[in-house]
């Protein structure tokens, strides 16, 4: 066992992880299936490898297997940007004056300058075993289309990215990365698709929206044998490959003889934070550590804190299947001051599960005050954090202050999921002094709720 | 000796450098002294003083003290962002399929996103340490400008950065970012001082010049005691304070008995270079090595390749003391079509005389060429690179296509100093075929040349 625990802990190629965890091995209660909405029964393997590649299908329904092997090729691309550094936030500690030991792990150290990359390394690889020639998603802030565009050029496959038409002018830059790694974006809605054409008809002035450009990924890739859809958040598989960010936490803090007590980081769709947590989880699960887990969201789009435990599409264009999880409606739309990403309206079933169980609780914090942690962690820590990474740094910096107020010692981890380099309109609208905040009332509420279908599963009627 | 080489290595803290290189303890012949304009004599150290902070002048003063211990303060900040990763292109080496081996050391895993911010740290320490309130300098791109809002909000100092005015507006996010670091940008020519007012009255719709902008800031630092000019490229100290690169690629391919047989750096004012060649330029100068250091330069803005070898004033605006270097004229302005930096009209005059006197070579490539090798770059190597940083890149490629036709396994080390995160609107052009190219007729660079000093130390009257 090591003792003095360095600024910077890096993982040598030996020492990094070959397996992801699969949490779902240890939940005593799997979550519910996917519902095909025609049919109301659980989606089969067959109607879901139509829209997936088949490795991912495999891994989405696997409940069992606690390890799962990572493929030599995704490993080597793994190489090329991980592993990413675990920091032992010693200037942050300083700052605040606080007696809690504070550590993150840092996942904007690559061009997609996120987590993301994680799972894009390992999709776009099994689109390429399987003999795929394209590949087909929708990004929105674009964090997710630069990422699946690295690996896409990686792994040689084409790529299409449906990206929100106002997005793809309000973020010229972002664009550009993607074009850079060639793939094609395609600004949504599209005449490329009859989903596009349809919206584009009624409303021909339309900007977009993430619903209409999943829908136009999703037809792409159904309708074409040699082409399947990617999807960068929400599912199992998905998680799955974001564990190799807890595993190397967990390595890497083995080594030192630390133990979390409490682990933080955003969620959005659930995938960074179900990956950070999973080893731990794990662990807890068999009642190995009483860690305590917590996933930060926005006020303005409080799917955990305030959502319904429900069946619901996975997209606002009621395409996809049922999912059970929280959500605040599939037709849930964030107020439009929501600054950054974390405005999805469901919730991964996975982290659903977890919290519905009591494994892990939530908080909901104002964007305002996730600027202010954000620019303290800058000035101290060096790094302008993603506003979705920001959530997790402003409860990590006030669970820091509450251990200061009791005289507790207590080691705090949490994510940071990625760099602000392509947020700075939010970061001046903080500078400014004008960025508001925004708290939906109920019957904000009610209105995204009001969308959620009225179904057999949901109905109690199976 | 270990023989694996690894993807990425990383240095741990008890390996990092403790000292910075002074290449100069071993020049046989030292640069030739800066020269007030007025009297025609070497400046005092007094004169300088009144422009830098005194660590940093006796810093650029000693030419005999060939290890300068970097005070802790200043390693506790590069511990913040160092060490940075020595990587081994495998990558890259497959796409070209080439029998050399390819290094290059990243700087761009900082906020900053580039190696200015290892002289940022020293010189806004050396600023805190003699009691200043203040410290300013110019900024054009913006690198420069955010490397140091971070160090002065590190050390707890007031920033003022001159902004070229068409710059801050066409880069509101690069400004942003140092506003958020809590500097105050000052959109040049201003009406806070004499120069920016004499320039406004006279031309009250110019967006500015970095001439301008140097102007105003030194200005500003003679013009008040508890301030002081920073600058961040060509002067001596700034070169000590990058051998941080130099000394750290150093410490791990020893560990893994490689010399380097190129090394190949861009030259804008020459720090990145000066600092990455010069432990081993330090042991080429005493017969250790043969190594053959590689500048690289834009075909617009030749400086070393085309430039003369005279005194010249390091500012447009003719400020400045004189210095001996290579100039294309302190007028010389580059065609606007240049991307990025590497727009200095002269040369660090530590490079220019270890060029002058035959110990490295210097290259001028295209920039169409460059954005070429920056994309390939990017889509096998995952960092999507400086446009300054891909001229390194360009030569190191072409230096291990050369291989592969030779038959030959060399070893290249180049310097990748930052990300293009600020510059897609430059790889936009690219990517839309509309990026051009531009070499200068000899006309062309005759009209800088007039605008070199016509005074004594240049007719060889002193």
């Amino acid at each position: 066992m090591k003792t003095e625990i360095p600024y910077k802990m890096y993982l040598t190629e030996e020492e990094t992880p070959r397996y992801w965890y699969n949490v779902k091995a240890h939940m005593k209660n799997a979550h519910a299936p996917f519902i095909d909405p025609a049919t109301q029964l659980p989606c089969t393997k067959e109607q879901l490898s139509t829209v997936f590649c088949e490795d991912c299908v495999d891994q989405e329904l696997d409940d069992t297997n606690e390890y799962i092997q990572i493929p030599e090729p995704i490993l080597e691309f793994y190489r090329m940007f991980r592993p990413s550094p675990l920091v032992r936030a010693y200037f942050l500690e300083r700052l605040l004056d606080t007696p809690a030991e504070i550590y993150y792990k840092f996942e904007g150290n690559n061009t997609s300058g996120s987590h993301k990359l994680n799972s894009a390394a390992a999709q776009a690889y099994y689109a390429k075993k399987q003999g795929l020639k394209s590949i087909t998603t929708e990004t929105g802030a674009g964090q997710w289309g630069t990422a699946l565009a690295m690996a896409a050029a990686f792994y040689g496959l084409d790529l299409d990215v449906f990206m929100v038409k106002v997005s793809s002018q309000q973020k010229p830059y972002r664009k550009e990365v993607i074009r850079t790694y060639g793939a094609n974006v395609i600004p949504s809605p599209s005449d490329t698709t009859n989903a596009g054409r349809k919206i584009l008809k009624e409303y021909p002035e339309t900007g977009g929206s993430l619903g209409c450009a999943i829908s136009e990924a999703v037809e792409k890739a159904v309708t074409s044998e040699s082409c399947r859809y990617v999807l960068g958040s929400v599912l199992d598989h998905v998680i799955l490959h974001q564990t190799v960010m807890g595993l190397e936490c967990k390595t890497a803090l083995d080594k030192y003889n630390v133990t979390p007590d409490i682990i933080i980081g955003c969620v959005g769709g659930g995938s960074n934070f179900g990956g950070l947590i999973a080893p731990y989880m794990g662990e807890r699960l068999q009642g190995k550590n009483e860690v305590d887990f917590v996933g930060v969201e926005p006020k303005s789009c409080p799917t955990l804190t305030r959502g319904k435990f429900v069946y619901d599409y996975c997209d606002s264009a009621k395409m996809t299947p049922l999912a059970q999880m929280y959500t605040l409606g599939c037709g849930f739309m964030p107020s439009p001051n929501h600054a950054g990403g974390l405005r999805y309206h469901g919730m991964s079933p996975i982290v659903s599960k977890l919290y519905h169980e009591g494994f892990m609780r939530a908080v909901a914090v104002e964007q305002s005050k996730v600027f202010e942690a954000a620019v303290t962690f800058a000035k101290c820590e060096g790094i302008l954090p993603a506003p979705e990474s920001a959530h997790a740094i402003r409860v990590a910096v006030d669970e820091a202050l509450k251990c200061k107020r009791e005289g507790k010692k207590k080691t705090i981890l949490f994510g940071l999921t990625g760099t602000g380099y392509f947020d700075l309109a939010s970061y001046k609208l903080y500078n400014d002094g004008q960025m508001t905040d925004y708290i939906p009332t109920d019957e904000d509420l009610q209105k995204g709720f009001d969308t959620i279908p009225k179904c057999a599963v949901n109905e109690g009627l199976m």
